[in-house]
């Protein structure tokens, strides 16, 4: 069994970890920690989580000392140090935060007001995407897992953009996101009464997951790609829908585009790209590490729509990892996520 | 006392109108007629109505007979007829529906597969969205009134390509919208469970809004515009967001565009346009008739965005409807408008 | 017109005060204050009052001056020193809070844990439940507003309790609340994604709103009622349904029952006593000033069962509030209060 | 692998068991049959089944030839037929619906308005809720699954009306049920936007589940129990919450009362008896088979007060026939049921 460790634990990621190596046939959960509840049994937090998984919260250094493999659910620019510490002692790292999703240090700075504190780590680590980048992620112990919407959105593009299909400019991705994103901390506008019953986008065109989705579009593109990137805030717990726009290539059919989605996504377990006549659904994918993925055309605008949607705490995050965990270690990559969607 | 009758009154659109006429200084609920409820007190439909508006549903004929103003809230297709008596009559026809909407018989044909049966009365019937065009609905007694999408997406782009600040192709609507805008009639994708929770696209770039859209988009761009436009439900009742992108023309600042609309929606008591920094929201604008509009920039892209919010049962359907009425009579335009948005 | 003001404006219960002293016909809003808010419009915290309601939060002192009547939302406690200064210049003070509510101190002293700072104040208060107590309201310059449980809850018990139709022990309140009880502050457990789809109870038995309701009942009866009251929370909004049961006297009928609340609520505008058949509901009061009730028997079990339904933040607070205010005045009881519940 | 078949698999409760089927370690779903879509895969009823059950439905004649467990989830009346059939073939049936569940036909009569068409299968049943019934349950091929409120109630009042600590008469289920417990068939109450921040009660004291909850609590008490049932529609989908008042015997203490039931209840996986000062709550037994309950004391009025919370469609409904499976057939009692609960 890999014993793997959950740092920042009590947050909503980290506590979909341990929901998801708890059922994981390869996996156990070695140790977990919280500042905010150190001492605290996981299921003082999360009830449901009472007598299924009732681990106490220690230190960050408990579970590096505990774990093959460390998760870390920390707020952006809290892994840098933590993943020195996994690195010297040999231990597999997975970051769910942002510390190592970007290559270039430059949007770094500027999107996150941080810098490289050990750049010899940045080079180590690996994007892990496993539908888009799976070959760079096998064996490898220094894992970036991309956030919520830096996943949905590049699924939805990037077979067209590789294959030429679509414009690089203009690219627009309307998303909507379900308040867990927003993780677990409390705020006015996630307070039930002010989100129940409301809608808005936030951050628009401002958000700092742009540069990670223009960094994977620009690698399917093959030179840089801009995007405009609008989030919305829906009230319901989970799910994002990311209703991606492309102006298509002329004399583009309808036909070539699903082709190419089909050969750059057969074989995969988690992208379902749905059949012709069906619409991506966050309901679809609630509490799994599927992406569904519909395709569609404008034709008297010559607009290529393309709609995923994904689990935004589970493909979007805790999932992703585990997958990403089943990479590094070599087992079955769909071990312990095999979960069937509810149907409501 | 204006007389003012409503038929289809136990449909959402018809129930919303008798609240806003029940609560009306100058017009009184005259009658009510409703196929399915012939014979039924509106509180039996609605016991939120109960010992407040217990008014029993008749027949067409009825509504017509004791009405001053009749506002039809029926399935497309059958307000012709009706129109066609109310003028017979003498009296003002206000129409929910889309059968007066379109200009182009030809577009009629193609999305509604009807055609004009009374050309003469398509003639006389106005367009009636009063931030765009007041001067054309004053004293007028057939008025086709906007629906939701139609009456959201064209105020937030009109003032931009009236004055050429968007280019007019490549123009994207994504909309989303509370559940109301269905309908009362059961369908298995607005069941609760179904829908709550959940959240997708649906008629994308196939809804029959977007002719009557592109109508009026044309009319501010002095050419034909083409729309994309993408409609998703959302798990609400109601209200309207629509993200609206378009390119800017070269050398366009936000100075201009933020001066060109407050010029252009100078004084209307129903539109707020929003300061900049804050975004609209459809729970700002609930049980209301206010559009709030808010504008943004994406200056990496060179694109514009703007987003509306109504609430799609009052400036998407009955309360524009009730300021149509109030401008054909020739009475104040806000009468029995003039509610406060509950905060929550 | 009264020049109203309101301390404590920025919480739900002021914010909608505030929206209903806007439509009020005979009332002016004369000013607001916030300790937390001070400078800042009422229309920066809550958006939806943009343009309609852009009044800038002052001190507690300023609404005094400025104001006929002083409505007070303010945590418990703080209420019985600006009731004082109210009193000593001769305003109308209308407190939303608990200082005033309980006649006996040591009930308040124990559920409270504060005592009578101004014993004679206490002994001017009237209890400002208008279908209960109306004739002990008219004129009257300290009134205490009840609060959310204890309006509906004794509605729906009173008339049985004070013709001795049931039991006066074992009576049993399982109560069902919506979020905005709870208030504007933010709590873990009121956090969108942990509330969300989620129904629990809170306080079981233990809830201090219980004496309260004790107080009301046993004038009811004549005698001293003990209660046993469990809240729960809703997700959603606004909203009490009270499930009140009793145990039925022996050979009491159900016409008995009927004709007792229909004598008891006669010519009650806000009091809706639904028809055999019916049961309340939380949608139809919504927004408005109206309970709804409705009457069962549990024949075989020999139980009484009797479900009220108010909306929390205006019958249950800032509604009842503005119904006291006119009685207070010598206005019409309804000014202000007759608006149409929204069917959806 | 034990191969298992769902008759009436496109309902709420059938689609529920094949979503546990699919990931159980002993059994297959080996057919599934559905009337209305019978021809059609499983996953164009419930798009989330895509790629992972895509059955297509059949006969239920083909689903007792293919099973060695046929699990009927059909309206009430239709599973007596099926069950002589498959007793004829000695196949393992598992009803999830009424007609096996009360032992005394004129209560059958008297509720369902059905006579018993085959005693001798009627005499062969057993009841399945094995935290009460297990003996009774192991190796039994014709088992009664019962319904969502009959195994919230009796698992929260069972244990101490078996050691008579409280009173047999006056008791009171007030119980808040999903909406996924009124199915899949829609109805106008069901309908989103008129049960979307909605609330009331149906059926009071008048609900057919009333003699079967009486039935059981009988068993516990040795004695005819009457109960005052009142159930009430959540706008949530999944869920029961039981709140249970009973009057307790003179001179019971809590100590007593919290002894009893962790002895009536050691050892028991699916039933987590919470500790003092928790309160059970329908989110954290989500999508599993846990009955969670809570146990608290109204000292001031001497009443005891139970409650529960299941999923209505697992613990209420498959999963519960699942564990009957299980035990049908010898195999581990939690098999395909040891689920984590979301903690959000």
């Amino acid at each position: 069994m890999i014993q793997a460790g959950v740092v920042g634990a009590t947050g909503y990621a980290g506590a979909e970890l341990c929901r998801l190596l708890t059922g994981h046939p390869e996996a156990e959960l070695a140790a977990v920690s919280s500042v905010s509840f150190e001492g605290k049994a996981l299921s003082d937090v999360y009830p449901s989580y009472y007598k299924i998984c009732d681990k106490v919260c220690g230190t960050q250094e408990e579970v590096v000392e505990k774990s093959d493999v460390i998760f870390a659910a920390l707020p952006h620019g809290l892994s840098q140090e933590l993943a020195a510490a996994c690195d010297a002692k040999g231990k597999a790292f997975i970051d769910l935060g942002a510390d190592f999703r970007l290559e270039n240090e430059k949007d770094y700075e500027e999107w996150y007001g941080n810098s490289f504190a050990h750049p010899e780590l940045h080079r180590k680590a690996v994007y892990g995407l496993p539908e888009l980048f799976r070959e760079q992620i096998r064996g490898k112990k220094l894992i970036a897992n991309p956030g919520c919407y830096t996943t949905a959105v590049p699924l939805a593009l990037y077979p067209a953009l590789e294959a030429g299909l679509i414009e690089k400019d203009g690219i627009i991705a309307d998303c909507k996101s379900g308040v867990t994103g927003a993780g677990r901390k409390m705020t006015q506008n996630t307070h039930y009464p002010e989100l129940n019953e409301a809608f808005t986008a936030y951050k628009v065109a401002a958000h700092r997951h742009t540069p990670e989705m223009e960094q994977t579009l620009s690698k399917a593109a093959g030179s840089p790609v801009t995007l405009t990137f609008v989030p919305h805030l829906l009230p319901v717990n989970r799910g994002i829908l990311a209703t991606c726009y492309a102006r298509l290539k002329p004399g583009v059919t309808e036909g070539q585009i699903r082709a190419t989605y089909e050969m750059r996504y057969a074989g995969e377990t988690f992208l379902r790209l749905l059949p012709k006549g069906r619409v991506a659904d966050i309901k679809n994918v609630w509490y799994t590490n599927y992406c569904d993925l519909s395709l569609h055309l404008d034709q008297r605008a010559g607009i290529f729509i393309a709609i995923s949607a994904i689990d935004n705490m589970v493909k979007g995050a805790a999932g992703q990892a585990v997958q990403n965990m089943n990479l590094s270690f070599g087992i079955e990559e769909t071990a312990g996520l095999m979960l069937v969607p509810p149907a409501f």
